[in-house]
């Protein structure tokens, strides 16, 4: 089981419907060499002994392709995912890889780590606005805004984009870069930088959101997100705990909502699919 | 300037042009904080000043939105190219990000610290193998292969998809994930398990492909790579030098290759664009 089902909001011509969707699992795997923090890494469950043997090839940890090493699959939440890889592997097979391995810390600190990270996010006082509607109009029109901008990406077609708008629609700034994380903290500098942080209201991402993108648009406390394409699991029961409005799938005038559907205006007749 | 010009052959229908791509700037930045390596980001070249301002809000190193550090930008290669920053910022400011802030080492071992890592990998006697040729029309037969194994995508929408191919086109093993490294991780731990990593000659990928696809094909030793979408600057200068026949836009028919088109197989007619 790869996909887990959610349900959302369509909204599609003058309709808005609700949707069961399957969506692909994001959840943090653990990997430890002989007891030690290796890495976190952000997966879809499933082939979790390949992806950690193909991860210690691709990082120079074992330089042995015929070398398998013993592993300990850990399950520790209540979905029965894996959670965590513990292996042991005797020193002399260790490569030089794992001199210059990865630190755990590092990627506990972007809000990996669940519930310890969500507790801390909430700094009191410092709340998502739940008071600011949007009309589901807008969510189009703005995304012809940021698509417009994207100069490299039709010279290239290898560029992400990033856009932050007004509640009213207007763009304050449309960023692009080959990762889609650094199109976004393109756009969170601009807006510090020019000090309009305060104004903003909405982001567009082109492609995929996945729970790094949620937690960014909190940090920079913008109610309302909007994507491309699809969602992972972890940006959707991230964007429901923080109080973020998250769409996706925002294409030729549909687009579908996974969280916070009450800062939508409902201007168009909601129909209960049965 | 974030894109570059690349030379490519393109493979059309009956024809092969010699191209000249725009392709999208991949280069490191390097981020240090109080003269402390802090990370590394892959990142295209522009807006240095904001992705970083952004990157330090997004990571909890500055909570104050209204404080601007210090900072210094250099250049130091060859391009022009900012290639790192170093921020000076009072320890007052400093937030709970920065306790737990990245290692620079981890991001190394990656492969991002260029020439160093690039003579690192040429192992002697480890090379990849350049008497091996390859018929275009396979790479559209082996994209089909992967495509439909795409189960999780047809469902979510929502992953990356990689495969493995002998060079007479039979499928090895294909993988899905949220994260296009994590694919490439999970079919190339795969073949190790399977004990297939000999047979392998073409890795295919859904999508962009960025340096690090490239090394980790690289690793694996495997000579063909080709990819859905863009490729990066950084993937085609790390293909040309680590011997790796990279082709991109393979679709509907097309591919262009960027690398080693020495391995391509001359069946069609090569036509000198003028």
């Amino acid at each position: 089981m790869i996909t887990r089902i959610y349900e959302g909001r369509k909204f599609e011509l003058d309709e808005v419907n609700r949707t069961d969707d399957s969506l692909i699992i994001e959840e943090a795997l653990q990997i430890s060499i002989n007891n030690k923090p290796f890495t976190v890494t952000m997966r879809t469950p499933g082939d979790d002994v390949s992806l950690v043997r193909g991860l210690l090839h691709s990082e120079g940890i074992l330089m042995d392709a015929n070398y398998l090493p013993d592993l300990v699959l850990k399950r520790e939440n209540d979905k029965g995912i894996v959670t965590s890889v513990d292996l042991s592997i005797p020193e002399k097979e260790l490569g030089y890889g794992y001199a210059n391995s990865r630190s755990l810390l590092s990627v506990s600190s972007c809000g990996i780590c669940g519930r310890t990270e969500l507790e801390d996010l909430s700094v009191p006082g410092e709340t998502i606005d739940d008071q600011v509607r949007i009309e589901f109009d807008m969510i189009h029109e703005i995304f012809q805004m940021m698509i417009a901008s994207q100069f490299a990406f039709r010279q290239s077609g290898g560029t992400h984009a990033a856009a932050a708008f007004t509640i009213q629609g207007e763009m304050l700034c449309s960023k692009e870069d080959i990762g889609r994380h650094n199109a976004v903290d393109k756009v969170i500098g601009d807006l510090i930088l020019s000090q309009k942080m305060n104004q903003t209201s909405c982001l567009t991402v082109s492609g995929r959101v996945s729970y790094e993108i949620v937690i960014k648009c909190f940090k920079a406390r913008i109610p309302f997100l909007a994507a491309i394409s699809a969602p992972s699991s972890l940006a959707v029961d991230y964007a429901k705990e923080l109080g973020i409005t998250l769409f996706a799938f925002c294409r030729e005038n549909r687009t579908t909502c996974y969280s916070h559907p009450q800062r939508t205006k409902n201007t168009k007749q909601y129909i209960k699919a049965s």
